[in-house]
């Protein structure tokens, strides 16, 4: 068609900064909200009180790294981003409807751990809502990759979550599955793969090992 | 009047940075409180509870979708914004507080689903406040065309902003009545309206059958 | 004091920009944060239910208008900041803290309108805590201007918040009393008040009258 | 190890803008949230109500100004920062995680107080978390200055966080261990602690007694 260069040309990009902007708000919103639905119990001791609601605790911790670790891969696309289109602002929409209904599955979670059945649903409900962030997060890359909106150069992040992908693609792969018949184990899987993306164990190593 | 002219010229105009870091924040977070009012029942099986809150799913969508539209139509206006002056900074503040106010009626509607006579109330409210946002949207867009607060030149997302205007609003003054009647129509027809908005379908287009 | 040449020029001035992000976001939560507190009764129809919560409304556009007007307010302090101080970051916290307190007596008016005796106290709380919001704006006016914090020129926004500041705090010393005998007189008087604040008259007298 | 060096050189180093932002962000949530717990009871007449709701003021306000002093000193931290690498990113959100968890606590403390040995519990938890807050900061500060992350010179911002960091850590590890005898004296040195960080000495003595 003749027209379709026109209209690629004419294809305007806005300014990345109010995308940065937006994302860092509901990011930092998302992830904020979570304490909502930290409580605890009215029967027994205060102690045994904090103590009992220890699936809410897990619950937020799981969701809270992993907010932060997709909040730590949108920084790594946008950081090298030189411009931004109509349709990265939209899948980037996609990916913010993703982290901001998450603080949902993760209250279901938390309430119904001590109910087994309730636990199966709510546990795969959140586990497939963790997955859906992270390939959201790849369809924005690879989206920014094939319209060649980064900049030349890929640093030393960008490799990272690229090396990681696979590994926890395959972790949520293997996790959801296993919450249908074991929900407790599940959730302890989705906390160390949100610990894996988070913990820079390189810079650790050389922080540990390598400097005098 | 004689001091007319002065006071035209002594009327000052503000950075736009202010106005584009509180309107993104009022956005974002009206985006993401909508996730507090996401519950289900507590009667029946865990997977019953679950697919029984349908209608807060969906009312979760329209709400996210059409805050989403007016925030990426929100965008295209200030991104062409050369300065702000103080009757668009309380022309925003009129649009922030119908964003703002959305999660209300979004509740009701939910909550509404299943009395037949509420939900009539409900959606109509719900609709009325869905169109006082685009009608917000448009008199910002007149106001600053009026006003020469545009740099020159119109982009593909303005364009595509203004041919969407006279559909939009139509499609509202549509949907209102038939809620009356029949309000589970007129919210489909609300997520209809608000995926017609969010959706490029060009770019759609162009990327399904137009590249090898 | 011989050091105290010295301290003065040791004082750093931090960037604004800081300063104001943080602030944008705290207006712009409080003010989303009023929706939470939108609610309707259980009982009767569903549009007496509705029309039944107008305190609900009346209390939710006052503080609207009321966080609108302080930004705007604070907008027009720090769009002639030239530079930021220790002393300006903590008198903006002391303001955050009156903006972001102001949801809570906002719900107690909304809720206690319908008992005469609990109304006078929630209205009183109400009208102290609107007024320490506009001393706490007018403080931090002056402690820029004390301190040449400055850039040189007064434009008309800071005219008109000068010009304006006599009027609204003599209307709040006038209406709080008020609100001991009569509430909902008060409450109609805030109103009024914010109203007054946010509405452009000039422009719009320019806009109604001065224009072909 | 010779990979050591190329490893090093490697690291990228990503804008500090959007750390600041999305830190700001959290920041400024986690303040206003707060207001969500303020509650009188149901019982007495209005005033009564109002006045013994004065833990959860209390409460309120110590949170308010710990986390305000938490942004003041993240502030004096990234306002030197020339550069934020994988690793302060991720220290930076762990102390997010503390910030944004300090609104549980603080519910837990102002709905404890009335009954003797919950307030223990609660009040212990809640001046761990304190600690926490400041230790974070600690981290973050250490973090930038080993690796070299500061530009050269120190403000007097930086210097006050400093010589601070002392007095107000050995005022925790001497308030936590209190609170589980008299956990009513440990909030009020909280609040003192709060309060002791907060406010501007020098600068108020400055402005007190040596200005005619």
């Amino acid at each position: 068609m003749s027209d379709d260069a026109a209209q690629s040309n004419d294809r305007r990009y806005v300014a990345k900064t109010r995308l940065e902007a937006f994302s860092d708000g509901v990011f930092a919103i998302a992830i904020t909200l979570l304490v909502l639905d930290l409580a605890i119990g009215h029967a027994g001791s205060p102690l045994h009180r904090v103590l009992d609601a220890w699936p809410f605790y897990l619950a937020y911790i799981v969701s809270f790294l992993t907010i932060g670790a997709a909040w730590l891969a949108h920084l790594a696309i946008t950081d090298r981003l030189t411009k931004a289109d109509g349709v990265l602002l939209r899948l980037n929409l996609l990916l913010l409807l993703l982290v901001s209904v998450l603080p949902f599955p993760t209250r279901l979670v938390a309430e119904g751990i001590h109910s087994e059945s309730g636990e199966r649903v709510f546990v795969t409900m959140y586990g497939l809502t963790l997955l859906a962030i992270r390939i959201a997060l790849f369809a924005l890359d690879e989206y920014c990759r094939r319209e060649h909106l980064y900049a030349p150069g890929e640093g030393k992040e960008e490799q990272r979550e690229r090396k990681a992908l696979l590994p926890i693609v395959a972790g949520y792969v293997v996790a959801i599955p296993i919450g249908i018949a074991l929900p407790a184990v599940a959730v302890g899987l989705y906390c160390a793969l949100a610990l894996y993306i988070v913990i820079p164990f390189d810079a650790l190593g050389r922080v540990l090992f390598n400097r005098p």
